[in-house]
C-alpha cells in the first residue's frame, strides 16, 4: 500500500472544518478532531481520520446529533451517568471523562457510566485526561457486535476495548490499550487489502469452524475472543469483554450485546432497542489517595526498568511496555507527518468536495 | 484420581481449627475458612482446603502473622491504602472489602489498594461481598510470578486474577473471575497427576520455544499470559498482568513483579524486596449510583437471557454465562459433599497429626 505523508497541524484543520460543516460548534469541533488526529498521531489508523467519513455518513442518517444536549441524569458523589444524546462519541466521553476527574479531585475517584452515544475514538485518548492529574485513567466502550462468544456462532459483543492508565516518573506512562477480541477488526481489513490469510484463531466460520479467510466476516463468520478457543481461555475474552457490555451499557441504560447499533450508517439499528446508542465507561482515581505521587511514581519507574531489562527471548525483540509502541510513533509522526493510504486519501477528498472544504496537500 | 466426599460442615470446622491452631482470633479463623470452603464448594479445588497446608507452612516460616494489626495508612472519602501486617490474605482481602463497601455506601464507591498481605483465596468470593449490598465488585491480587511477559524467557508476573462481579435479577449473579494467564497453573498440575501433555500455548520452554511438557516450569519455562503469543494476542494478556500488578503493589507498597515473594514455603523471597508482602485491590460501586437497582437488574435478565439463548455451535454446548458453572458446583456440592482427591485428604490428615486436631471422616 503506497501512503501520503500529512502534516498534523493541516490534517487537524481539515478534520475540524468537517465536524463544524456537519453544525459542531467549534470547541467540540476542536475536541473531537483531537481524539482522531491523537489516534493518527499514535500510529492506530483504523481509529483516526480513517473514519471521518463514516462520522459524516452517520450525521447524514441523522445517527449523529452535531448539537447535542450532553446531560448528568444520575449522581452520587463519586458516580454518575451521563446520557449523550446522541452526539458524537469524541465528543461525549471528554465529557464524562471531565466529570470523572472532577469527582476524583473532590473525593478520591469518580466513574461516569454513558448511554445514548457514539463510537469514541481511541480508549487511550480518554484515559490519558486523567494521567495528566496524577491520577490512574480507565476507558472502555462497547461497540457493534462482530464477536462470538465460546461456544456459540452468533456476533453478541463488540471488540470492547478497555483501557488502563498509570502516571509513571522518568519513563513515559504505562497505557494498557487493547480490544478484548483475539484480533481487532482492522488487522483484517488489512489482510483484505493485502490479499492475505489471517492466522487461525482470529476468527470463526458461521458455523463456528475454523478459519483462516481474512473476508470470514462477510460470509456469517465472527471475530473471537482474545483466547481464542476454550483451550486457550477464550471464555476470559468473553468474560473480559461481558465486562465492558454491562459496565458501558446495562449500567448507563444503552443498548448492549447484539443490540449495540452498527457503526456502519449502512447497516440500520435493530428493532426493539433495550436502550439508548452505545455506551462508555470512564473512570479516574487520584494516585494521591493511595500513596503519595513521587513514590509511586519512583516504583512505576522501578516496574518499567526491570521488565525493560527481562531476558528477551529473541535478540532483537525486547519486551515492549504497554504504550510505548504509541509514544515511539507519536514522536516519529510528530516530526515526520502522518502517512495516510491512498485508499483513505481519496476518501477524504470525496468528503472534501462533498462538504466543499479545502483538501490540504500532502508533504 | 480417585476422592473422598467430605460435608462442609465439618471440613469447614477442621479449617477453622486449623487457622486457630495457628493462634488466629475465632473471628478471623472463621472468615478464613469460609473464603477457602467456597473455593470448594465452587469447584476451584485448586483455591480450597488444598492449600491450607501451604499457608500453615508459611505460618511455620514467619511469614504469615496469625494476628496481624490491620490497618488503614492512607485514605481519602472513596480510596485507602490498607496494610494488613503479614495476616492471611484470606482476612486482610475481606477487611479491605468491607471497607471499599463502607466508602460505596457513603460517597458511590470505594476502593482499596492492600500491601503486606499473603494469599487472598478467590478472587470472586471478595468481588461478591459487593454483590450482597447490590453493588458491583472488584477484586484483583498480584501472586507468585511464574508467567513471562511477551517476547521473554523470565516469570516476571503470578497468574494475576482479576474479578467483576455484577448482581442480577431472576439470575444469578454474573461473576468474572479469570487468570490473566492463558492457563493456571492448577491446570498444569492436573495434567501432571495423570501423567499427560498439555496444549501448545500454555507454557514456553526456557529458551521460549513451544512445549506441552506439563513439567516445563521445573525445567525453567513459564506460563505464558493469556492469548499464547503475541500474534493472538499475548500482550494483551501481559498488558491485564501488569494492571493487576500495579494496582494491587506499586499502588499500595506491595512487592510487584519478580518479588512477588513466593507461595511455596520452600522458595524464600529475594533479596532487596521494593515493598512489603503480596498486593491486593478491592473495589465496590452501588448500582444505583448509576441507575435505579431494580432497572440495572432487568436489564442485566434480559442481557443474561439472550446469551443463554444464542444459537450454540454444537448442540450439546450452550454459551456459559461467566459464574454459572461455579453456582451449579455450589448447588450440588451443599447438598453431596465437597470431593477431595486422595492427595489432598493424605496432606489434610498429617496436618491433623501434627497440629493434633480431628480429622473428620468422609461420607
Amino acid at each position: 500500500m503506497s501512503s501520503l505523508l500529512f502534516q498534523e497541524e493541516s490534517l487537524r484543520t481539515f478534520t475540524e472544518s468537517v465536524f463544524i460543516a456537519m453544525g459542531c460548534e467549534e470547541d467540540d469541533a476542536a475536541t473531537a478532531a483531537d481524539v482522531l488526529i491523537s489516534s493518527d498521531l499514535r500510529g492506530i489508523d483504523s481509529h483516526g481520520v480513517a473514519r471521518l467519513s463514516g462520522y459524516v455518513r452517520l450525521w447524514e442518517k441523522e445517527r449523529i446529533n452535531p448539537r447535542p444536549n450532553i446531560s448528568v441524569v444520575h449522581e452520587t458523589a463519586t458516580t454518575a451517568t451521563v446520557d449523550g444524546d446522541s452526539g458524537l462519541g469524541l465528543v461525549v466521553a471528554p465529557f464524562a471523562m471531565k466529570l470523572a476527574i472532577e469527582k476524583a479531585e473532590k473525593y478520591g475517584s469518580g466513574w461516569v457510566s454513558v448511554r445514548n452515544s457514539n463510537h469514541f475514538g481511541i480508549a487511550g485518548y480518554h484515559a490519558m485526561q486523567a494521567v495528566q492529574k496524577d491520577m490512574i485513567g480507565f476507558a472502555m466502550t462497547n461497540a457493534s457486535p462482530l464477536v462470538a462468544p465460546t461456544f456459540t456462532t452468533e456476533r453478541l459483543l463488540g471488540t470492547n476495548p478497555m483501557c488502563y492508565a498509570f502516571p509513571a516518573g522518568e519513563y513515559p506512562p504505562v497505557v494498557v490499550d487493547m480490544a478484548t477480541a483475539a484480533a481487532a477488526n482492522g488487522k483484517l481489513e488489512i489482510a483484505q487489502r493485502l490479499n492475505k490469510s489471517i492466522p487461525e484463531g482470529w476468527v470463526q466460520t458461521n458455523t463456528g469452524g475454523p478459519s483462516t479467510d481474512a473476508h470470514a466476516l462477510k460470509s456469517g463468520g465472527s471475530l473471537l475472543p482474545l483466547g481464542s478457543d476454550r483451550e486457550h481461555g477464550s471464555h476470559k475474552g468473553f468474560g473480559l469483554s461481558a465486562t465492558v457490555d454491562i459496565l458501558t451499557a446495562v449500567l448507563s441504560g444503552a443498548n448492549y450485546g447484539p443490540w449495540v447499533p452498527p457503526f456502519v450508517a449502512f447497516l440500520d439499528p435493530l428493532p426493539d432497542l433495550p436502550g439508548k446508542g452505545i455506551g462508555h465507561f470512564l473512570g479516574a482515581m487520584r494516585v494521591d489517595g493511595f500513596r503519595p505521587v513521587e513514590e509511586f511514581k519512583q516504583h512505576m519507574d522501578q516496574w518499567i526498568g526491570r521488565f525493560k531489562a527481562a531476558k528477551p527471548t529473541h535478540e532483537d525483540q525486547k519486551v515492549i511496555i504497554p504504550g510505548e509502541p504509541e509514544l515511539e510513533a507519536e514522536k516519529i509522526r510528530k516530526e515526520a507527518g502522518i502517512p495516510l493510504t491512498d485508499a483513505v486519501v481519496r476518501d477524504l477528498e470525496e468528503l472534501s468536495i462533498k462538504l466543499d472544504l479545502d483538501f490540504p496537500s500532502g508533504l
